[in-house]
């Protein structure tokens, strides 16, 4: 019979316990699967645990700390000692994905990190293996759980952006300082993991825009309603010619599209390619037992003896100036003429407007308009004389629209 | 530099087709993940090529054959002979599968199935890989694209069965002899194989219960859309007490069920466990490019050493009276004591009734119940004593309800 094999665990918050416990109780379980009885050789947390005698004792390091350091730096250690390695971290596999996944391969070890992005979702081993072979053209994703639950409870209530927040910090899907998450940073992050699995290429965080959803009002909402549209924090990779880009922003997304139904704190991403058409898996984005089971599936694969060891194999372009479509809002006087000057503007900026509609407010009148699709440097260019518009009354608001119905 | 790796293809149809033709043009990429450079070794069609002289020059047997004969022997014969084998044949899996994994087990290589079950979308592997340590304790699926297209075809139109299946066969969504797939047949095989995954038991195809939509009204869909309900051809399998149940049924659902969204004929599995919630994924469910990727994507895994051995650990119980929650659509005589009368039999069978509706139509009423959930024997036995009252002027119409909101 062979020896059981030791799992050392890194951290001990609510992922590491739920790791922890569903490993014993499902020991049995994976032992049938892999031949291995797992058994847990120790836990380092900040003030109890021998990381030396911890790494001597097991097989597998599961990283479950967060945050770059020290979890880079003990990562590299054991990678190092010819362990392999799971992670839930996605700031690690963000920032420092290259520099690890050449050190497991010089080791001969796998580095895997499913719960890193979209949590109990399987994208990543989907898009690494399944896909592996596959040439992915557009990887879209609604890969942070916070900011879905507050779009979803604002459309659903019409409350304001911050109640709505407080409301996620009491149910406990956002946290008390929840910048990372409804600024856009979070979801960068998970993009550019995603993207570069997708694409075999380098990206770094850097490469990756995003905006948040801090400045979304209820009005945004009610008004995609009318149209049919929900308000999404997308994440979008794509190939844009000879190269990629990378983004985070929220927009609309036409009822058909796949990930319109995703709600509250849900995690979804929609993989497309000629060969699959497309193909979008969601589910718990987060939470301590689910992300527990992520981990869990990656040491399994461990054990019963696969392995692909990642490798970036192509060098493309990130491309900044990509084009979408808008939804533009403009709070303006309601006087003759308006209308022609902002429509003289995007014309003279090549921009050709879809659909208008102005309702008047008394002495102001409000104009949303969706405009076709267009580079976004020339819609900024274009928004920018708008607001130097004297008869503006406030600051133009603008959200992408997702056109297309996937399906 | 090593050999290149031989894959020897049964089969010559659409599939066949396209997936030689992704091999041969993602050849590079496959030697980029795996180390070897994969070539087609031969094809065997039923007028050419030599099934031993393939066999001899291949590592892997690819399988697009399908149905039983000559699948099966020529399946047998490649595992025996120490062949990797990957099948897109769910006739194949679904009825002879252990026999087939015993022998793999036995030879020490793979069998690979992706895309017998809703073509790309990779649940095979999720189910087998991602989730294998996990207590799966359901598995609801939209397996059959040519039903789903139908269904979504009447409820957009209001078109009848016969109108939208005449339609599917003019788009080549459905077969000229279409009675494996709208009689249920073609999904209960593939929840058949879903179920031996999920459970780890051995299940044959007898022991899925199934019915398929020919039934089906147009009314049926316009009373569901009036209670915000879509109609769906659900494959259910799942724990009851220390048993499972496999079933196959035309069911409304609604409108926060995560498989409600899905339309035409793509297809879409949930798994739940405690430790997960849930995991949707949907794509498209057939088409020759979509399940060739699914074929390819089995043929790289194997060639990048992967190596899961399906074994079933289990022996549970087929449980065949399980509870659902019914709708009802009764057409009486309109006159007074009718509604007590029936509700005096569904109180005697011990069901309780949720909410009635009727309509008079002139001499005649139309009474439309759902039902509480009770087991289905009882449900049955009412039925039954129903259709023997005098006052009844057609067959009652009844169709499953999925009450919950997974999400």
């Amino acid at each position: 019979m062979p020896e059981p094999a030791g799992i050392g665990v890194l951290g001990r918050g609510t992922v590491g316990a739920a790791f922890a416990e569903q490993l014993t109780e499902r020991a049995f379980q994976v032992e049938a699967i892999s031949g291995r009885r797992p058994e847990i050789a120790g836990v380092l947390t900040r003030s109890e645990g021998d990381f030396e005698q911890i790494l001597s004792d097991s097989e597998i390091i599961v990283e479950l700390i967060g945050g770059t350091e020290p979890a880079r730096e003990l990562v590299t250690a054991a990678l190092q000692a010819g362990r392999h390695v799971v992670t839930a971290n996605k700031q690690l596999i963000a920032q420092h994905g290259d520099e690890l996944f050449a050190k497991a391969r010089d080791a001969g070890v796998q580095l895997r990190f499913e719960a890193a992005v979209a949590g109990v979702v399987p994208v990543i081993r989907v898009i690494q293996e399944s896909l592996a072979a596959t040439r992915i053209t557009r990887v879209s994703g609604i890969v942070n759980g916070t900011t879905n639950f507050i779009l979803t409870e604002m459309a659903a209530t019409g409350a304001a952006y911050e109640d709505a927040l407080a409301r996620a910090q009491d149910l406990g899907f956002a946290e008390a300082d929840p910048t990372e998450d409804v600024g856009g940073a979070d979801a960068a992050a998970k993009m550019a993991i995603l993207a570069r699995l997708a694409f075999d290429t380098p990206v770094n965080l850097d490469d990756v825009t995003y905006e948040g959803i801090t400045e979304i009002s209820p009005s945004d909402i009610a008004y995609a309603k009318e149209l049919g549209l929900s308000l999404k924090l997308l994440g979008v990779a794509e190939r844009r010619g000879n190269g990629i880009s990378v983004r985070v922003f929220p927009c609309f997304l036409h009822r058909g599209h796949p990930l319109a139904p995703i709600e509250g704190p849900f995690n979804a991403v929609t993989v497309e390619a000629a060969a699959i058409t497309e193909i979008t898996m969601s589910g718990p984005g987060a939470g301590g037992v689910e992300t527990g089971t992520a981990v869990l599936g990656d040491v399994v694969s461990i054990l019963a003896g696969e392995a692909p060891v990642d490798q970036t194999r192509e060098r493309l372009e990130i491309v900044a100036d990509v084009s979408s479509s808008f939804y533009l809002h403009l709070e303006v006087a309601d006087r003759p003429g308006v209308l022609a000057r902002i429509a003289d503007v995007l014309g003279r900026n090549g921009i050709s407007v879809q659909s208008v509609v102005q309702r008047g407010l008394g002495e102001e009148a409000r104009l949303v308009m969706v405009l076709h699709e267009c580079p976004e440097s020339r819609f900024r260019a274009a928004v920018g004389e708008i607001a130097e518009l004297e008869f503006l009354r406030a600051a133009p608001r603008a959200i992408r629209v997702i056109e297309e119905e996937f399906v």
